[in-house]
């Protein structure tokens, strides 16, 4: 029941919501200068643009932002929730007690963690295009394109001086970049609220704002085991964001789908969705019947538990917003404006028109293979993820280069043999649980004698199989797991690894499923994904910016409430807010005191901002972009997005329809820093003080 | 965006929300016995029930609970915001400031304030129908009824020893019942917090929840000049309520319109709400613009524009549940039911089914009459009404007495003596503005040769007859308008006040369109609404309480929290929330804190309990309701429903729907009576400490 607020209420008490578009999750390589220009007179310098990039690393597949010219590196507590579960034990949980490294030397070096920086750009679209022109098929043209890309990374990654090369796609193939980015491989954990301040709401409050959370977490970058020198960072703003002031964003939003076709978004709403929530629910529900078994189970399900539970309440959102009829119709109409502009331009016309009916065509293929592609999978569990990886790279690996699936190909091969090495700790009572429950699921949707079923079990049991495949593997020790590696395809032929024979029966059927979808699906999207952005080009010219693809991005808005069920939501909360939600619960899980707050709770400015909200248009992989000032100031932490933004996957959400990111405030992670946790020398590299 | 929060999201954290359904405003004949047995184990004594009735007095058309044995009263600073205004002036605004008696001699007497107790109650049905059913049409019927109801409200109160008696009618006219009210005329202002502190949030936040709002104040009643002696009270409870807590609701719901028909909602819906919504808003743009002239003007014309935003607010909400469909389609099974059931019966079927055509053939008569009677109208000023009231006294006093309109009958002439006797100060700037504004909407709405018009105006200009009307009459002075009153038919027809002309010319005209309506509609709906209400009792039994009339009745339900947006609602706020709301928004108005809680923040418990919600069915009208325990202790102050209760005006809301009633919590009143309000012996005379 949400409402624009009457302008009757308006006419008695104004305060300052003024509306503006904010739309775009922006590439650095066209960053929206007139709109910052004309609406907010910000006209950033190339060094301002320059350090807002190099000092935004992703971490962990999501944002963070540098705040010290030493490496130190602040991000969402709940980004890097896996890394501290990673450096947790029965005996030390982390997550549970929060930490502090009160000097460097305390840091813990996290397993398999790293961090990454956009060095530079450039523009290989002409090349990519032009290679793929050579085909004559879908397939021809995939595989040429595919081949440009492998020579392109190649020959960057040999004369990169140590940097990591990829090309990237954008406008569903409309153009392709190449991205060269310094990866940081050693990080270390330096300071963690306790989870309970960090996600105090649990999932409740998830999606949801006002919001009480501190969710934030300081890292810090190390090469040759000293603290990285980072001179391009953010400068910590004490006093934080305020009310009204013009923010910029910049992170790693993962995935938007705002230029798919009705025909695709029908999918996704009719099939796709709900069998994607299908999935996470039976792998959550796995993790949490596990969980119940007791208090150590529990710390080690959570993590993943926490993870599904956070993508079913976005999907549910986003579901909810391709199920508004007016929403739908709006994308409808979108298309129409489209395709009915280029039917004014003949030449145009038969050059792209056909692309809309291809994928269309296309999509009426796929129901039939949906729940196949979706359940044969061994992803439930991390040692039969390994055990596959393992086996399919030894086939691939025979292959020259360029023809290798795109994971596979020689620029990769060090990351994946770093994350095979990884000594963070795997359970084998929850991988059994995780992965037998799987089983058991997909034989209940495909049936007994599906090919994937029938590969992975057979006549057997499932419970005996999984038994058999987790307790008896070798693939816990790294070391095995790197022996196996390098042995390539004859060690993986002749292993008699319980759970390598498994992945070694289900790899023809996974890689059938995988070349069927690349196929008749993907290379199609991508061929006439590729005509419909040249037509929007060709119609509109590239007003709009590309579908966020977990590739550095810049946003910006402004810092503003909203209104809702007919009163305000005001721009911030404060300490206050927190300690009411508590005790209005009665200090009732998930609405309980992390113990150092609770016991902190006088000593606390409690006016203090402790998050806030903001215009910005951004989505999930944002998650630890620094809200940065239009001096280039960290005044925020970026960390959530309220109900009303989650269908923004699919389109823009105006900002008067109460759409907004959620961020923690920096004076309240200082005045948490200082009051709460006791983190003089944190406070110190952070402000100066 | 309400949703009904997934099975899902349940499973990980239970909190005690349990869904049970807590329908109807019930009266004391009828008390639902079973239901608070079967749900909540609660058996009330008839002691029980007696004390919670002699308690429950009416004040300024709202509820209200005596607190104490010496006639403390407890209700809402916005019940008795117009009481305030009236003890206030210019130059002492208790309603911008507070006021709190320290003794009993500094409580200040109230003109024209009095509390009503509903002393007993006998059924009158057969009577009244016996008489009715000597009339062969509906005019006849209603004038046999009306003289029955004349006469047994007479005879009663010649007996009565100083009761006042009154004939209300239940179920449409279903039943008719005698009660017996003992009203105490002198009423005196004991305690007020400032209206910034009852009314913190203002119009944004009202009928929201979560709230912040010290809605309360103190009255007394005096008889002789002494504090009444009331044995019958609540007796205040510190702890107040608690999460789950069975509670009741005792107090004066004004009008539900649960039992019409679907002719009747359709017309309320198409044409009756939007026209209100229209009068409404014309009459608070007046004395809106007329506030804007200074800061003085403001002060005036404040109690009736909140009054209006406040009905406006609600208005909209009803509207809101009549324009969706579904909750529609319910109301047309409903009475697809019932007809149904009837038809099965075809000796009840004959009987009662002509009248739900009756219904609708009358409402078809209304839409072309419905301006003239919305606008042919002089409430929009004070002196114009009085001067109405006057003239059309004089014109019915001279019939008999069970012929006149009920209003004037003997029975209630001394009640409009006093009200004529009021010094409250009448602002002529105001009533000049509100008086010509009005004037001036109806011209453009009916047009000039409208017969109100003509009549009201003629070929002058509205503004020279306003202004003439409102600056030469002598019905400023309340011994004037006593003159008048006692000159009857004669005096008023000699009378040359330019105000009484005016309301002399407008007389018959507002008497023909009363007569119409008397005649076309209400008649109708009464003589076939009974016969829908017998029909109702002959096929279900009398299984529901009746549309709520301003009479006393009682509620009950659960303090209980709700889901809102995927999230939590809490079952109360604390003193946490209020600040955090305040410095959220920078403490702008409407969310500046009153002084008094300003300057005394650092004494309060800060989780004292604030306001909380709870499911029982109240309405407006019910502000001021004790909120009670089984023990019978008052545990809070019911002063508003959130949004998603606002249609329950037309049908129950379920209470898993997230539908409450909002109150002030009885801890939070000594808080703030402790620790704000240096109010100690006001503590003393509620907990006896």
């Amino acid at each position: 029941m949400k409402r624009t607020i009457s302008a009757l209420l308006l006419i008695c008490f104004v305060l300052n919501f003024t509306v503006l578009a904010d739309e775009g999750m922006w590439t650095f390589d066209n960053p929206p200068l007139k709109q910052w220009k004309d609406r907010y007179n910000f006209e950033p310098s190339k060094e301002w643009l320059d350090n807002v990039r190099l000092a935004s690393p992703k971490v962990n597949g999501a944002s963070a932002g540098f705040v010290s010219p030493n490496g130190l590196i602040a991000t969402n507590h709940h980004v890097a929730a896996g890394y501290i579960e990673r450096v947790s034990s029965k005996e030390r949980d982390l997550l549970k007690t929060g930490f502090y490294a009160g000097s460097q030397a305390d840091e813990i070096k996290i397993p398999d963690a790293s961090a990454s920086v956009l060095v530079s750009f450039d523009n290989v679209t002409d090349r990519v295009h032009n290679a793929a022109k050579a085909g004559k098929t879908d397939a021809e043209m995939a595989a040429k394109r595919s081949a440009e890309i492998s020579t392109i990374e190649k020959d960057c990654t040999a004369g990169s001086g140590g940097l990591r090369c990829e090309v990237v796609s954008f406008y569903s193939g409309g153009e392709y970049w190449l991205y060269k980015n310094k990866v940081y491989r050693d990080i270390r954990l330096v300071m963690a609220p306790e989870e309970q301040a960090a996600f105090f709401g649990g999932d409740y409050d998830n999606f949801v704002y006002p919001r009480h959370d501190l969710d934030f977490t300081f890292l810090r970058a190390y090469e040759n085991d000293k603290p990285a020198v980072t001179p391009n960072y953010f400068k910590w703003s004490e006093k934080g964001a305020a009310d009204g002031e013009f923010i910029l964003v910049s992170g790693y939003p993962g995935s938007t789908a705002r230029l798919l076709t009705v025909s695709q978004l029908t999918y996704q709403r009719d099939i796709g969705n709900p069998l994607q929530k299908k999935v996470w629910e039976l792998r959550r529900k796995a993790l949490e019947n596990y969980s119940k078994l007791g208090e150590e189970q529990r710390r080690q399900a959570w993590p993943g538990m926490r993870s599904f539970a956070n993508s079913l309440k976005r999907l549910e959102g986003q579901q909810d917003g391709l199920l508004n009829p007016r929403n739908f119709a709006r994308k409808v109409a979108e298309e129409k404006d489209l395709r009915d502009k280029l039917a004014g331009k003949p030449e145009l016309d038969k050059q792209f028109a056909p692309a809309w009916k291809n994928i269309g065509d296309a999509y009426s293929k796929l129901p039939p293979m949906a729940n196949r592609l979706a359940f044969s999978s061994l992803s439930s569990s991390r040692l039969a993820s390994i055990a596959q990886q393992i086996v399919t790279y030894s086939i691939e690996v025979a292959k020259p280069n360029d023809s290798r699936y795109p994971e596979f190909r020689d620029t990769r091969l060090e990351g994946i043999k770093s994350s095979l090495a990884s000594p963070a700790p795997i359970y084998l009572d929850m991988e059994e649980a995780a992965l037998l429950f799987w089983m058991q699921e997909a034989v209940k949707t495909l049936g007994p004698n599906d090919p994937f079923i029938k590969a992975a079990i057979g006549d057997a049991e499932p419970a005996e199989v999984v038994k058999r495949a987790v307790r008896e593997t070798k693939l816990v020790d790294p070391a095995a797991r790197r022996a196996l590696f390098d042995g390539g395809a004859s060690a993986v032929a002749a292993s008699t690894d319980p759970m390598v024979t498994l992945a070694k029966r289900v790899e023809p059927i996974i890689r059938e499923l995988r070349d069927w979808n690349e196929k008749t699906i993907l290379n199609v999207e991508t061929a006439n994904g590729t005509k419909i952005a040249q037509a929007r080009f060709a119609v509109y010219g590239k007003t709009m910016p590309p579908d966020a693809n977990s590739q550095l991005r810049i946003e910006f808005g402004k810092v503003l409430g909203y209104d809702e069920d007919t009163t305000l939501v005001p721009y911030k909360t404060t300490f206050y807010g927190l300690f009411d939600r508590a005790f209005s619960f009665g200090e009732k899980a998930p609405f309980d005191l992390a113990p150092s707050l609770k016991a902190r709770k006088d000593r606390i400015d409690l006016s203090t901002p402790l998050n806030f909200v903001y215009s910005a248009d951004t989505i999930g992989g944002n998650s630890g972009s620094p809200v940065i000032n239009r001096a280039g100031e960290i005044v925020g932490l970026n960390f959530d997005s309220n109900n009303q933004k989650l269908s923004n996957r699919y389109w823009y959400i105006e900002e008067d329809e109460g759409s907004r990111a959620v961020g923690v405030h920096t004076a309240g992670i200082l005045e948490a820093l200082r009051k709460v946790y006791d983190a003089a020398p944190l406070v110190k590299e952070l402000t100066g003080k």
